[in-house]
């Protein structure tokens, strides 16, 4: 139902709009869905068997770059499900991809996606994605849903 | 040097990076950027003799999709310079175009662009750009910048 | 233990620490708690029978006063129970009460409190409880939790 | 007039509400006087001739306790002034206060407190405040303004 076959293949989990996250005009400020992609993107990984506490300790995977596409405006209370699967997997960037969705109606809220780069937290230094990453990630690159 | 002919044709204002806007990598959290951008449109709206509290009962403008470039990060206390300038307009839609920059070296932390709708606020309709704002974006428009 | 007899009459909810919580210190920012105290009042008033965003069509409850102690630290990707129940009660304000603890050890995180007035939202003014809100903030009192 | 006489004593900076600071109330969330009260706090330290940057690299001061006073609501695009004095003093703690008043006006928005401790950032131990740092606060603490 327009999700496309490997909807499965993802990881979703639920957000709740917050007063905190509205706005004066009376929707859900557009900054914060980046912050309900993380929201993805880390239940992605701990269902992958990586908490993001211990990435956390050993690799920083800083955003290159973002988009979001705002398809219709979320509201306070509004509960929103979150999907988030692998996009395009590259030596030492990898991307993630995002739908969000109203809960209740399956209506398309927002959709978007991150690249990330690769970072040993002891040295600083740039790196290609660790096996342990390489192969968690693998796993899902079937999936070209949405 | 970079920052084409047109720079000085958009808005420049400043902020400074809070405790707040860092995370746990040290650094700048990537969604805050989308903030940022925001201080930057609506001091060009402000310089352009629309300031937002006045716009803001009269008109929406929605955010239909964002992207952002990170170029490096930002840290804790940086003072970042934020320019904002008009890119292509549409009959119904516009965009913003986005640099942020460290102010001491002038060294390229992001980039970035916001498409926006229009809303009349009392009625909650989508409509053309109005003529009291397509003119004072117009006056920019020139600016093939960044 | 530790929480007093009367913590079963409050409402009890879960938050994550995000990367978008923390601060460059490591830690969950201050302010967050804030946020998480407004989860918290959230879901009692949706446990009582009253979603936020129905409320929210009807009164403005906005805070008067708040504060917040700080036990201990809480870090990225730490699942949070947030705790709320109501305290003092007068005629035009009451106040909730607020626990956040580590979900797997207990240990307690931060307490605090709000102060909330009643405003309509139709008409902006200040006016007592309402009926369907007092009724529902009454089940509670008894709750000398925490 | 009601700041007392001792209002030069502190720091003055100012805050615009961004729309990202709203909330579907139509007014400043009441976490965010929190982060404005962090942008007085780290003003008043680099007055006194310590970036925030720099300190941060010695000397973590977490937050051990704080209050707000709400008085008046801000609104988008108010800009508001944000003033931040040291309060009590003792061994390991001390005490910053705060009020925030709309620029134009003068008008009471928020007041509050924020109690910090010392954390050396190398052995993440509690010390006593620093002399470095207390005989900064020392300058201030005839102030009992507010």
């Amino acid at each position: 139902m327009g999700r496309g076959e490997g909807a499965a293949s993802g990881a979703e989990t639920t957000v709740r709009v917050r007063y905190k996250d509205t706005d004066a005009m009376g929707i859900c400020y557009y900054g914060n869905y980046l912050t309900y992609f993380e929201v993805g993107r880390v239940e992605y990984l701990r269902q992958k068997g990586l908490p993001m506490s211990w990435v956390d300790q050993r690799l920083h995977l800083p955003v290159v770059e973002a988009s979001v596409k705002y398809h219709r405006p979320a509201r306070l209370d509004d509960l929103l499900v979150v999907r988030a699967w692998i996009g395009a997997k590259r030596r030492a960037s990898f991307e993630f991809r995002y739908e969000i969705r109203h809960a209740e109606t399956q209506a398309l809220v927002a959709s978007g996606h991150t690249l990330h780069a690769c970072q040993e937290v002891m040295t600083g230094k740039m790196v290609g994605i660790p096996e342990w990453l390489d192969e968690r990630l693998t796993e899902d690159t079937a999936a070209p849903a949405g």
